[in-house]
């Protein structure tokens, strides 16, 4: 039985209207607003301000963006569209340094333009076309898949605790540690969720919480340091989160907190879920150690977001974006080929041979 | 070796003046504000809007007043005084209806009146004055010996972790978990200490770093889910908290997100100290399943302190003040009469023995 859920697209091509249309994720809770993009500026603009965000989102507007600035291209010739796909690939390549996916994008779009060699112009705008829209729906079915695994260790009418936002609007569609969830809804499942709101950022309440209500799900938005007493009291039947980087044993990088919320998992019994892409598991990265935690401004701490600093003038403050979970606390890594178990050295390698 | 050190004195008597010096918390950490009350009326609004906060200094206001109040009557018999006190005392009384404190300090003034019947007006007056002081130089006096007897437990140079506010400002002087950072300060001991932000109210970051940034102690200022990782680095060598309400087998009540810094103690094998005053210790009361959590607004955590909604629109929350930290966690329980350690159900009876 199924029930119609609206899952929100944040990234989508409009190609009738040359238009990628992106929700602006910057005004969210506040604002539901979709973009309406048609210029090459407006959506190197909207990657570069994070209007865009998370990695396989960033990857699918950067692919989007190479195909409509390809296509407005009057070039009459292979070479000369390959020079004007150039251009467009260089300057979307500027807008967001450090994404990683916004260059796998790309790159994948530039060997698929190489593979076209000798088409017509109009073939070459065509086959572009099919490459950012199989970006977009191999993303939805990784999502899908790690939704369908996930949701087999799920029972109907679970509480279920999340940490930061790894859910639909940072992916093609469903998220990844939101897919079990999403999927369940449209299984009727009746999941209880439970969202960290994720200091100092706020993407637990910003996204994670927004996203869910969109959805009809149950969503119940608490403080960070709330997620022991929900525990305690018998809400949460198991957690689930995203990450950034899975090393080759386990250790999992995501979001600061993560790692205390799975210590806390571990004291209650409660069994801990990390939802993983197998693009960001790197066996050669040997243990959490190897994984490098980038450490962000005060502000952040103590005056974004809100009327007035809540810290004294010139505190010393510490505020590192990630924290590594080590694999000890981890009762299984979910993947789009199945689910990995302890000993990681062993099980993690074998996914990518499903 | 003794470097002085600016503990910051949050309600201080000015009898020359007939006035009650408060910091008006409210307003910090942006302003330092210290009013000067010489209206009743002044003085119950204080403690009505929350300026004095933290049980001990509530007490010490509401004596101080109820002195202040009788001082300026012109009643000319002890009978006619006594009447005077009364109006005084049932006003100050209704300031904050669920303040334990206040009743209890101001039946201690009433008692201290009856106790002088027969005395002239002022020696009744002069007698209120020495009780009120009384009040406040016991309580230093209690936070002084909670201060000496958990400091005997730290090492100079180590890094403590705290929780909320339970400093110099809540109490006469000194306050309770950050007794012994004081004591040390004054010792040369350099404690790193990190402070909790403590949502929602955020009372770790405009509090705590605020009173140990005054007294010149290395603070650093972190997001309630930083523990976890400041902990695994090695930054942490204890862990400080006050509390509310600890029961006889020694599980201990305090602000939300305690419990969850227990239990990363416990993780990484860091000692976990609670400081108690006695007061705090309620025997009747058998285990943490006994204290009520209470339950508070939505607003809390989803708009306060922000420029614009942090959640989106009607969302669910969950936003327990409280949360109950197993007694199993629980290095020890620091009174002003020692340290209490398990089995608590024996040791904190001895307490009160002392």
């Amino acid at each position: 039985m199924q029930n119609p859920v609206t899952v929100i697209q944040s990234v989508r091509l409009d190609d009738e209207n040359d238009t990628l249309v992106v929700l602006n994720q910057t005004v969210l809770p506040n604002e539901t607003n979709f973009l309406e993009l048609r210029e090459l500026e407006d959506i190197w603009d909207a990657i570069y301000q994070l209007k865009v965000r998370g990695a396989p989102a960033i990857g699918i507007a950067a692919a989007y963006g190479a195909y409509l600035g390809a296509k407005k291209s009057i070039a009459e010739t292979y070479e000369a569209l390959f020079e004007d796909f150039k251009k467009v690939k260089d300057y979307l390549a500027t807008s967001r340094p450090t994404a990683v996916n916004l260059f796998w994008a790309l790159n994948r779009m530039e060997n698929r333009f190489k593979q076209e060699a000798g088409k017509s112009v109009a073939e070459v705008k065509a086959a572009l076309k099919e490459e950012s829209e199989a970006i977009r729906a191999e993303d939805e079915k990784i999502c899908e898949a790690i939704g369908e695994h996930a949701l087999s260790l799920l029972e109907p009418g679970w509480g279920l605790l999340t940490h930061c936002n790894a859910g639909t609007i940072a992916t093609a569609k469903y998220g990844t540690a939101l897919a079990p969830i999403y999927l369940g809804q449209e299984k009727g499942y009746n999941f209880k969720v439970y969202a960290d709101e994720t200091r100092p950022l706020l993407q637990g309440a910003r996204l994670t919480a927004w996203e869910l209500q969109q959805a009809g799900v149950d969503v119940t938005l608490i403080c960070d340091n709330m997620a022991s007493i929900v525990m305690k009291e018998g809400k949460i039947q198991a957690v689930l989160v995203g990450c950034d980087r899975v090393a080759a044993n386990g250790d999992s990088a995501n979001k600061i907190g993560t790692s205390g919320v799975a210590i806390l998992a571990k004291h209650y019994n409660i069994p801990f879920y990390v939802c993983a892409p197998l693009s960001t598991i790197d066996l050669e990265c040997k243990t959490g150690d190897d994984i490098q935690i980038e450490l962000r401004p005060s502000e952040e701490i103590t005056s974004k977001w809100y009327e007035k600093p809540m810290a004294p003038e010139a505190v010393q403050t510490y505020n590192p974006a990630f924290d590594v979970t080590d694999h000890s606390l981890i009762t299984g890594i979910v993947t789009e080929n199945g689910i990995a178990y302890a000993p990681y050295t062993e099980s993690l390698p074998k996914m990518f041979k499903s």
